[in-house]
């Protein structure tokens, strides 16, 4: 009973995608457990270099014969004057004094190219691809879909599903506010697309006909079956995945996911110039000051990587980015393959006591 | 299978309580209407005078003989000094003269005296008192227990859940960030206080051993047993009756739920200086240009009630408070009774599809 139109289109055995978390989580490993227990693993491909990228999906086609995906973000144009990067890298530079670093590094790119990514993904003929942060250009979609590749849009509201469906997409997953990492938004600003995913599925259930993946807040079992109720096709998980073993969070970013409660997050834009949900720091704090308006992705993202490996390098939780979701007390340290199992399991056992028991 | 902690609790037949919307929302015709047709309604008396909650109790009483709640404001500490009420009184006198109203009236009271309000609860005997906003002193709820009047509070996070069952209620509603209306949260800021339903829902129930009610973008059968998935006993719907025949909504104000969409609303402390989701009004933009800090509750409540008032009478949407959920597009005209019967059945659809076709 856990069989749906999405489980059919992309020829897995469960509805649970995990989230593309970008920035070196997802491990050929992580994928691969996921795809191998009977879900979706997704390589987070924002970040990567095409030929990094390359050798990840290699080495996932070599852990598992199951389908996976791969998640990149959709170029997003960017205007930021050299005045801009100037005053931020000076309110930078303080913080970089805190953790013994030198000024701003010279930078030559401030993002990879979409395109040479892209071309990866359909060079190895990877079975899903995924993206967010808008749509690819219209040939990239039909690309895609000649070489039999699922397509899946993410939107934060009904007119981005909508506009999603509308380009092509296979299935669409449907953001919700409580998500952890970047807000997929394209369409108008994000403050006014931050939907409660129990608000956000079932409408968007109605104005689509593509399977919809719901995510936003999900965690366990009974997340899966109440996403189902909503008529959602799927659920992604992040947040569930972040603290595994398999996971390529940094130790102190799964202690603090293990440790914190719904209330821990919040939307920022300090890390990388568009809005992402993640665990407070002082970083954030911080950032809160700077007089000026933070240079749009992918600048600002370019900005803070020094900053942020050094934190990583020095265990300094408090200047890494920690990404995720309001689920946060709910999170667990298990193998991906345990998440999925008893995501599972406890969505059976879920269903069950509803027909049968009083709650 | 529709039987649960909660129905039983209260002796209701179906798990969905109408929310105490304040306001002259809940009229007795809406609340019996609920109760009649076996939900649990509500009157939303936060701001109504004593006696005119007595009336209102006797009212509802006469149209059903099936159990009903009142809904209470706990009192919340408010200061505000002469100079802050003059400065946003000389703000506010720019909207009253673009309404044609004359400057401030005076004021000889800001709100209703809870221990009056309550003590007519505690008179009339109601069957179920829910509240928001705190927790009552120990003796209210003392008193409320030992006349058999089951007592519900309002959570936004675990921690507040956790300090209501402390203080002896039996059940508790947990308020997702889609819900429309004022924000109950009372221990920490309402920015550290939004979780989304879908997040927020299993961890109020794992922390706390009363039933939990879910709120917040609830609006049909499907988010129904969503949050029976969740492990809530019940849901609680607002929006969802906005329109009906039977709310006491302004005809515009029902017209705009009727015809907005899910990212209508957004959070504002403007027309009653406590947070509340409501549909964006030039009222709300105006406000955003206040120099100065906007008064707590319920001085700010009391300081914009005659333009609220005037905007109803003009027939001027835009300077009334619209108060609803980010489940907009679901919202229907129908009765009351058609709402819970609708609300019931797509529910009982939904468990059926889920545990026999693929979706």
């Amino acid at each position: 009973m856990l069989q749906t139109r999405f489980t059919e289109l992309v020829q897995i055995r469960y509805p649970i995608v995990q989230a593309g978390m970008a920035g070196g989580i997802t491990t050929p490993e992580l994928v691969a457990a996921v795809s191998n227990a009977g879900g979706l693993g997704t390589i987070g491909a924002g970040y990567m270099a095409p030929d990094d990228l390359r050798t990840a999906i290699r080495q996932v086609k070599r852990l598992t014969n199951c389908p996976f995906a791969v998640n990149l973000f959709v170029e997003t144009e960017t205007v930021a004057s050299d005045d801009e990067i100037a005053q931020m890298n000076r309110y930078l530079d303080q913080i970089r004094a805190h953790l013994g670093l030198g000024p701003s590094p010279k930078l030559d790119q401030y993002t990879q190219s979409f395109a040479d990514q892209i071309q990866v993904v359909l060079d190895e003929c990877v079975p899903v691809f995924s993206f967010t942060f808008g749509i690819p250009p219209r040939d990239v979609i039909a690309q895609l879909k000649q070489r039999g590749i699922v397509v899946i849009g993410t939107a934060t509201t009904v007119n981005e599903a909508i506009e999603l469906e509308a380009a092509g997409v296979d299935a669409v997953v449907a953001q919700g506010s409580e998500a952890g990492g970047h807000r997929g938004t394209f369409l108008s600003d994000v403050s006014r697309s931050l939907i409660g995913t129990m608000a956000l599925v079932p409408q968007v259930v109605d104005h689509v006909s593509v399977p919809v993946i719901a995510s936003g807040g999900i965690m366990d079992g009974r997340g899966l079956i109440a996403c189902f109720a909503l008529g959602a096709s799927a659920v992604q998980m992040g947040t569930a995945f972040l603290a595994c073993p398999e996971s390529g969070a940094h130790a102190l970013y799964k202690q603090r996911v293990l440790n914190s409660t719904e209330d821990a997050t919040e939307i920022t834009w300090a890390y990388s110039g568009k809005a992402a949900r993640g665990i407070r720091t002082q970083f954030m704090e911080r950032m809160k000051g700077y007089p000026g308006n933070i240079p749009p992705y992918p600048v600002q993202n370019a900005l803070t990587q020094d900053i942020r490996r050094a934190a990583a390098k020095q265990n300094n939780p408090e200047y890494m980015s920690l990404w995720a979701g309001q689920g946060l007390r709910l999170a667990t340290r298990r193998s991906a393959a345990a998440v999925i199992r008893d995501t599972v399991e406890q969505g059976l056992v879920a269903l069950h006591q509803m027909t049968s028991f009083k709650r």
